[in-house]
């Protein structure tokens, strides 16, 4: 009887360490998340205020940003190799190593666009733009907030509401470029400063696209099924099937 | 004695039956990469030949692309499970999943070349720019295959000389962007269909960047060092430290 009590004290010793193991991992990536987020930010202000020394930190930053993907890589491999994780905590560990390779390229995008921010702030503001922008980066900020709160509860719904979203941004982004082409036309003398606005929506989009994946790996994560490249509607079947 | 001898073989079996594991999702690895090889370089064929059925094709051809991702993961999450390989296994087997990605990200940039090359074929050619889309392109086609062999044969050397080239993309890049403003502002008119060989090169530059990813995991992979934001002086001092 005592040999058995041991047993099952060290199998929740085991248990319970193996779950630390795992919350750690999803707390580092929460962390990572919440700083990318606070450069994307922080990249739109500086673009938006002309504020070439926020701009300044926001590039200077990214290197913290490249260094906890390193570190969440090392801790995935460690949880890996020592915990042997299968089914749902597999699928953990791999989500949370595939999202903090997106969150390392929206941290890219953030700091390409505070480059683009320094720049403007040197040659002069850009005619138009900035309106855009601001509307588009405060939609694809919110995305990447709310993929990382269904990541932290592990909620599929929301994570699907993400996916969705980054259609309407798609169509802003078109729109605004649009427009943008037009003025060039115009103003032929505005090309070089509209084009740095032009890759600033460009990065922004990519951005809504990287939240877009990690949102798809939330809904891998939550119902076990890969929805990348199936398409809405199918997707949709997915995370209501059990309603 | 025919106990052992049996166990030997049950050992010999699950380890050779490990192994095939392996060498099939390698496998599997290149030949995606083969394909998305092909998909840039008819990309790139579609654009300069104002081919635009090949360019279709190119598009209807990244469905398949996606699918192999997406299979790629799945044997990744059974390898993990049922083999819990350790140590260099582990990392072939994390650098698959994570190569898978960029192979995925490759591919979509080659779609978006043909698409590119479509509009161009049916708005008439833009007036500059093939010659270096055609140069880039060749470049960075050569940098994907260089980084499959480097995978293929786990040569940590020759991934090294492709994280190097990835430079001298940036430059070819950045000066071919340079003389495409300096036209544009001269000839207004032409400002819609320079832009798309704008996003032709910038789409160029990705595979670029998508190539030296590639080839940082099979350093990571052969050296068990993750290379990724270290510089190239430190990450040539990581492939030499054992000459």
């Amino acid at each position: 009887m005592p040999i058995e009590t041991k047993s099952d004290e060290i199998t929740h010793h085991i248990s319970q360490q193996f779950n630390n193991d795992l919350d750690e991992l999803r707390n580092q990536l929460l962390a990572m998340g919440g700083a990318v987020e606070k450069q994307v930010s922080d990249a739109i202000r500086a673009l938006i205020d002309a504020d070439s020394e926020l701009g300044l930190s926001v590039r200077e930053k990214d290197t913290d940003i490249n260094y906890m993907e390193v570190s969440i890589d090392e801790n995935v491999s460690r949880v890996l190799a020592r915990r042997q994780p299968a089914a749902s905590d597999l699928r953990l560990v791999i989500a949370c190593t595939k999202a903090a390779t997106d969150l390392e390229r929206i941290g890219d995008e953030a700091s390409k666009i505070a480059r683009f921010g320094i720049s403007l702030s040197e040659q002069g503001e850009a005619p138009r733009g900035y309106v855009e922008a601001r509307h588009i980066g405060s939609h694809v900020r919110k995305m990447v907030q709310d993929a990382l709160n269904a990541f932290a509860r592990f909620d599929a719904d929301m994570a699907l509401a993400v996916v969705q979203e980054d259609k309407s941004v798609d169509r802003e982004y078109k729109s605004a470029m649009r427009e943008l082409v037009t003025y060039m036309m115009e103003d032929p003398r505005s090309i070089t400063r509209v084009l740095n606005i032009m890759w600033v929506l460009r990065s922004l989009e990519r951005i809504g696209d990287h939240a877009r994946n990690i949102a798809e790996y939330v809904i891998y994560l939550v119902k076990g099924t890969d929805v990348r490249h199936i398409g809405i509607k199918r997707m949709k079947a997915e995370v209501f099937e059990d309603i």
